[in-house]
């Protein structure tokens, strides 16, 4: 074992402050990375306050880890010391259920390991994440980043964007489809821009008559605003897939009246309670709804090949870690475009 | 034109009686039935009752018909004086439309032609449907009956049957696959059958212990009593596919528990919104639920072709034109097993 340095918080909603931190000694399976840059994503600020229950404390947040490898076990030989490489969501399951073996491990029968707040296997008590120094996984969990991406730009790659491309490849979207994206944040930029990598007509989908211009910088060929009504109506049974990312419970039988016949619409971010919804607007035009939740390794890796053929990165704000309070409180007003990046060589 | 016999609500919520109603000369694309058997569907009731608003009078309902070709017009080649055929909920459609083109009648875009009680293309009024001596039809809406089938039986088959069929055939239920049929009426009957003779596992899923025998003899391989909590639990994430055949709005969050990863539960019945259903639900396991409104008419002559191979028929209560009024009242109870069916007949 060996001491790191970390941001935690120590208590439900507390401030994060500098703590050490116990990372188990490099097992035969693992690989030892140096983190260089993390993302903060929303839900590092739900855990931290118990919005959902189930937090120990303290918690070390952050699951959008880029670093380089400094240690490899001896069972290693896909990854090697100076590799460019990431960490998600995920530093273990079972990967013997059947979840597992179809490369979906974010449904492991016995539960994922999550990369933070999750009971940890080796060293017992809980796993800390990337507002730290380094971490240790398994490699099966590592993933390769391609080397051409601005680097700095890659972390929320691993959880923004995978919820986002996941759900665009399991429908399998492609040239010409029209796909909406609802909600313009962390996760809703990284649809767009999948989205019309994919060659779909892409239409971000907003409240907001002020998030147009940007919408369309990101690569949204056109912008519909869904306070208005003509406008709503005038789209209404045109689209083949909705992504939607609004992280609260919300009405969203305006979006599937939005959806062609055979149409589907995904949810990533909305875990608590829907408004009703109304059956018959599912069963005039049999219309889809549905979740997904991250993706596999498998899929991850896949994302992130797709993102270096593509040049797609996250547009990011930079931070040092200790200017992660000041982050937080920003995040909880939608103000950053788009994803926070700490610059994990300023925890000293 | 000519003066038919028909049974008919004259005012809201009305009971039926005799009327006579004008049916059109057959044209050269015309199918002429004589009407031998009718099948009373729930949503007659409601359109009775205006339940579902744009109901106009006199009402005749009826879209559950089968009867005998007594004329064609001369366009037409597939059917001939003498053919046992069906109609169902539909009697035109564009014909042109994207869905049309797709075989989606039901979802035409102009709006297709109701059996009863939708804009009639050609004597102007209303169309007037089943619970009639004879009716004229456009042959493109006419279906070929197997003559292997108890014709008495066949009847529900238009409407219940394709409205359960088609979910299964959409999704692709295969043998070996879990299947639960939520709720045993009319639909939930035909959704056991063709669940069964497709070969997957069998599940009846019902509110009520005093079902679970019928459900058995019906074909389902088990039982499941959706208020014994730790029978629900012990089905936890193990259904590949939910047909939701319960006829109002109603929490639908303890059978979305009961889907495996990836599963899928499609609403036939509820056509009212539903309790708030959990996003998060939908999220972990990425489930899926959906709509489906009968079938295309291309669809609806596979399952009569399906019936025939697999000798599949409702299970029905004959009864006489005149004894309808209360055959209302019993479906409203949901006192039939499963389904009633009119011996056109006795309308003299």
């Amino acid at each position: 074992m060996s001491e790191v340095k970390a941001f935690a918080a120590k208590e439900v909603a507390a401030d994060l402050v500098a703590i050490s931190i116990e990372r188990r000694d490099v097992t035969a399976n693992d690989v030892a990375i140096d983190i260089m840059y993390c993302g903060v994503c929303h839900s590092d600020i739900h855990q931290v306050a118990n919005d959902w229950g189930g937090s120990k404390y303290p918690i070390v947040p952050g699951h959008e880890i880029v670093g380089e490898v400094i240690d490899v076990g001896d069972n290693v030989s896909n990854f090697k010391v100076g590799d460019l490489v990431g960490v998600g969501c995920m530093v273990d399951s079972c990967q013997t259920c059947d979840s597992c073996k179809n490369d979906l491990e974010q449904f492991c029968e016995e539960g994922m390991t999550a990369t933070y707040n999750s009971k940890d296997k080796h060293l017992g008590g809980r796993t800390f994440g990337g507002y730290s120094q380094r971490v240790i996984v398994d490699k099966e969990f590592v993933l390769r980043i391609p080397t051409n991406l601005d680097v700095k730009a890659v972390a929320p790659l691993l959880c923004a964007g995978i919820t986002t491309y996941s759900p665009l490849n399991q429908w399998n979207i492609k040239k010409g489809d029209k796909v909406g994206v609802i909600g313009l944040g962390g996760l809703g930029h990284m649809g767009i821009k999948f989205a019309r990598a994919l060659l779909a007509e892409t239409v971000m989908i907003t409240t907001s008559e002020g998030k147009k211009e940007d919408a369309k910088r990101l690569g949204a060929d056109s912008v519909l605003i869904s306070k208005d009504a003509a406008a709503m109506k005038a789209h209404k049974g045109s689209f083949d897939f909705l992504l939607n990312t609004v992280p609260v419970g919300h009405d969203a039988n305006p979006y599937i009246e939005l959806l062609k016949v055979d149409g589907t619409m995904v949810f990533v971010g909305a875990i608590e309670p829907l408004e009703p919804i109304h059956g018959g607007g599912l069963i005039m035009g049999r219309k889809r709804i549905a979740g997904s939740l991250i993706g596999g390794i498998k899929e991850t890796q896949e994302m992130l090949d797709f993102c270096g053929e593509h040049n797609i990165v996250s547009d990011v704000e930079m931070i040092k870690m200790n200017e992660i309070n000041t982050a937080f409180k920003r995040v909880k007003k939608n103000d950053v475009k788009y994803r926070f990046v700490i610059d994990m060589k300023s925890l000293k």
